[in-house]
């Protein structure tokens, strides 16, 4: 436990190395001054400069490397929420950055009641059920469930996932892509998604869970996207409403 | 250590409690039954029954009081960002929800190289700094850190701000809010925040980063938003863009 004191100190420690990372101060692939060194700079404690350094570790920014000493990590990919969405292929090749996707599991599996929630079906009627992950530049981005009605694309578990599902939707069963519903909540990985991912167990991620719809409005896919919150964070530009409840 | 095999178990007997908890066979409020209840309902090891509900507490689904047993928690708020962005009070008070703002700090100080960048001011420029805990319905909800430059707002430091800031801004200085441009990433509580929003250190949440504008484009407010994500979601609806990249 960390005293009142300590704790003022510690974040006000995180927030001056955080914006030296921010202005450029520290640039990506820069390595941090040690321990002691920081102490002594910045007046406080090793035990604060640890606690400042662990929660910029978590939070993405640096990274130690055993024996080698701290390290500026590259900065996040950004998302635009603001604009249409994009299949992971587009977005990433938009981003310059190359895509590739890792089939898990591609199998055909009775939905269960969320699943057919989401997907207007009934309880036990045929899904595709498709686990990926999904790499940046041959950096683990994301670990995606995909369930997508069996009747709207029969033989897909035929079909080669490993690169747009979308473009397989749109080119061999003819399906025209609507828009989606998403929910977003920050989560903990748990062990298994760590694995995947390369993260420590507990590290903050997106939950994105969406249902795609065709444009004849029928839902096409429920997905489960588990995606890296030190890898990834999502921009949106909003006009104010006013509704005059003030 | 859990082995792979024990991993998968538990993730397995989340995602059958979680589902039973959004299909409402387990309402808010209900009581779960006991470990050894659970252990013997779906053959696993207590073991594997206590993962599963530790993942679900962290999560924010359920809640363990002590001696009493395990409950089912009130579902997330949920706030649309397909939708223009409303002030706190006007957005609780949409949905329901009582809101109340604690002001923890309200003073002038000289902008740092983040803010004075965000604001486009010159670093050291007076900028009044505005740190509220805010509640739903008496449960914290998040804490916001606001930076408003003084040269728009002069005398803001004498002003009630525990109602709503834009209110005071629209009515007392004349100013009228336009756009915003947000970032959203997840983030860990540290011990500060933690003791603020009242939950685990550690616990899931939103960094909402916003810069305001008004509608001759000028920065009116930079805010550091942490969002409790064991009480908040975001919801979204986007429409599909092709962009023929594939």
């Amino acid at each position: 436990m960390v005293t009142q004191k300590g704790i003022a100190l510690y974040s006000s420690l995180k927030e001056k190395l955080l914006n030296s990372i921010k202005n450029g101060t520290y640039k990506e692939g820069d390595q941090l001054p040690t321990e002691s060194e920081l102490s002594k700079k910045y007046q406080v404690s090793r035990t604060t400069v640890r606690l400042a350094l662990q929660q910029l570790e978590i939070e993405g920014f640096i990274l130690k490397k055993q024996g080698k000493g701290t390290f500026v990590t590259k900065p996040k990919i950004e998302e635009n929420l603001s604009q249409g969405f994009q299949s992971f292929v587009e977005q990433m090749t938009h981003l310059g950055l190359e895509p590739y996707s890792k089939v898990l599991e591609l199998t055909l599996i009775p939905a269960d009641e969320t699943v057919a929630e989401k997907l207007q079906l009934k309880e036990k009627e045929p899904v595709v059920k498709l686990v990926r992950l999904r790499y940046a530049n041959k950096e683990p981005h994301s670990y995606i469930i995909s369930f997508i009605p069996w009747s709207i694309a029969p033989g897909l578990i035929n079909e080669d996932c490993s690169n747009s599902l979308y473009k397989v939707l749109t080119e061999k069963y003819k399906i025209q892509i609507g828009h989606d519903i998403e929910t977003l909540e920050p989560i903990l990985t748990d062990e298994e998604v760590s694995r995947f991912l390369n993260v420590t167990v507990g590290s903050p991620a997106f939950l994105l869970d969406a249902v795609i719809y065709s444009t004849a409005n029928v839902p096409i896919e429920y997905a489960q996207d588990i995606i890296r919150g030190d890898r990834t964070k999502f921009t949106l530009k909003r006009h104010y409403q006013n509704n005059n409840l003030l």
